[in-house]
């Protein structure tokens, strides 16, 4: 049977491959970007889930429209304006089944075969997932730890010219890395970008796990064009499960997307996002998030310390102020591949590092999920792979 | 801004519009294929809510495997085996957001710009979005009372050649024509095509909806190629506000599905796939078919007896014995959509047949669904609408 060139660019199956490791029982593993699910406030879901079924429980189970459940929508306006300032009128947000589709339509509605999309670099997997099957030229750039190097962006600008059709970044807690872009920095690209016309996608996906007060403002703030779309979910703060993520866009744009949401499901499910709105209507998702990160840092205080203690001193890393990840990096020319097959032999699992490049390989580093494992468990796991990773250095 | 091309393919916002019209609260609206949402066996549900997250709460909150809640395609899989015989592994069966999601994946998979689709004419809207999103060029080939007119097959098989990379056909209670396929055909299409190395969908959306005992064999069942996928979902038998569906394709398929619903949203959420699961293990879901199919049955009646009754005799119809929808063909000359304009200033809706041509227009046909309204809203809007059409057509 003859399929699609689009399937030639996707053979990788690493994300797939995390998943699957990380099912498996007796893993101690630090693969996937879960959050804690004992953190999950299953009795109030409960409570939501029954309240939406006797009170409206024939529109909950009925189809929802395409832009998503309106009540819903105004309450993720609302707090995105509290939290962040970002200034989007309820039409202006559509509900998707998860960030993945958000950035399933962006690359849908931006890109044709062989067009460039600009890329931080390492970054998260799901993304080049998604643009790859749309058969987009990934075109990394560097970082350094204020964010994006702005030389290299307009390098890359004048290199490809019009050939650049969309730029994906995660300014805040990074997948991978785990690092966040400055405030400077941020003003800083948008001022610059606002001389092109070429839209930029912001996954904001980890930008309310923050272990400091302080949030950042998004791109989006800064953003007085209409050029920056922003992808919020709720699979981070709160629970997966329920796939309700969204995306925010200008009103033209926003009439694009809605023709490609209804083309690709017609609409994301009416009950979980009702139960969702319940929640947030009569539940505190703030107090919420701030008891899941504040066991999130104490867990990455743990995974720190075990690294201090237990892993050669070879080893580089930048302490993550929020997130779920810690990027490790070992010397130049060693290779997390072969630390991991030794980690699964001893039952722990990571993402090796070069998974994360969507174009050129760097492959000594690697990605350690800190919020997904128990105390005990940490410090099991990174003490092996700390003794593991001293052995394999020594080499 | 620049967008991809495949913008410029859809424009089409009949789909987007039906539902909108649905929603207006004081109107009549013969429009969405929608089932009658008073059925939704809503305290079965709660029920099956409540006792997977009192027993599985943090599993049903995180993120499911890309396949889908193993327990619940494996029920899938029995039960597609005990009604039509379909002898599919649970290893052959994939999770999908809705129907619209597996049809979303099949065109994917298959279509590059400019390659050749296979359709039924008329046909679903759904499917129609999902392949001009990537920009498939859309072949109508004709019908009759029996299926898919086999010598027009063959003839566009010849006409087009290599050029044709898939063919998308709805067997049963076919949408938006109400027609079945016969055995005889099915069986001739299925030896026919296994000539061709081109994969055939089969949406099964409609076929549980049968107001007669039996229901027919689908083309998977004759099959022995694995050249068909099978697309079936609960959004019609139980209730789509879960937005639990199912693709069903042999193994070395199966591999490509998964990668691309991994790229197009991760997974479909877990807490509705357990429920789903729950419900099929702890409920009787044939005997909510039973009760719902008596119902339509009885609206179905209803309407063709105010259509018997009010419209003119030069107005034609084939009485469906199954599914949500009544076709009605006006004269050659008549345009449907004036006669929509009419009817909306009265507060009845319905969809102008014309939206159901891939490619060329017939438009004087209608769609009228019959699953969704109160019988007294049948006899109501069906009243008003057989005035109007008398008048339209005796000007």
């Amino acid at each position: 049977m003859r399929f699609a060139s689009r399937m030639e660019c996707l053979q990788d199956k690493a994300l797939l491959n995390a998943m699957e490791l990380t099912e498996t029982e007796d893993m101690i593993s630090f693969s996937a970007g879960f959050p804690s699910s004992e953190t999950y406030p299953v009795a109030d879901i409960k409570e939501a889930f029954v309240q939406v079924l006797d009170h409206e429980g024939e529109e909950a189970l009925s189809y929802c429209s395409t832009s998503g459940f309106g009540k819903l929508r105004e309450l993720i306006a609302k707090r995105m304006y509290d939290k962040f300032g970002l200034d989007y009128k309820t039409g202006e947000v559509v509900i998707t089944s998860g960030s993945q589709q958000a950035l399933d339509m962006s690359s849908m509605l931006f890109i044709n075969k062989g067009d460039v999309v600009l890329f931080e670099t390492p970054s998260y997997l799901g993304a080049v997932n998604a643009l790859k099957a749309y058969e987009a030229e990934l075109v990394a750039l560097p970082t350094d730890r204020e964010g994006l190097i702005l030389d290299s962006l307009k390098q890359a600008l004048d290199q490809y010219g019009d050939r650049v059709k969309l730029i994906y970044v995660i300014p805040d807690f990074q997948n991978p890395t785990g690092r966040s872009w400055s405030a400077e920095r941020r003003k800083q690209f948008v001022d610059f970008i606002a001389d092109y016309d070429i839209p930029v996608i912001e996954d904001a996906a980890y930008s309310e796990l923050s272990f400091e007060d302080k949030l950042e403002k998004p791109l989006s703030y800064y953003d007085k064009k209409g050029q920056v779309v922003y992808v919020g979910t709720f699979s981070k703060t709160f629970c997966p499960g329920l796939r309700v993520a969204w995306l925010c866009a200008k009103e033209q744009l926003m009439e694009k997307f809605l023709i490609l949401k209804n083309a690709a499901d017609l609409s994301s499910s009416a009950i979980a996002q009702r139960q969702m709105a319940y929640y947030l209507s009569h539940y505190d998702l703030d107090a919420h998030i701030k008891k899941i990160t504040s066991l999130y840092l104490e867990r990455r205080n743990l995974m720190m310390e075990v690294i201090d203690r237990e892993f050669p001193k070879e080893v580089g890393y930048v302490i993550p102020k929020g997130g779920l990840f810690i990027w490790l990096e070992l010397p130049e020319g060693k290779d997390s591949r072969e630390l991991l097959k030794r980690a699964l032999a001893e039952k722990v699992a990571f993402i090796p590092g070069g998974s994360f490049y969507p174009s050129g390989v760097k492959n000594n580093e690697l990605r350690l999920n800190f919020s997904n494992m128990k105390g005990e468990e940490i410090i099991k796991g990174m003490t092996i792979l700390g003794h593991l990773t001293r052995e394999y250095l020594a080499e």
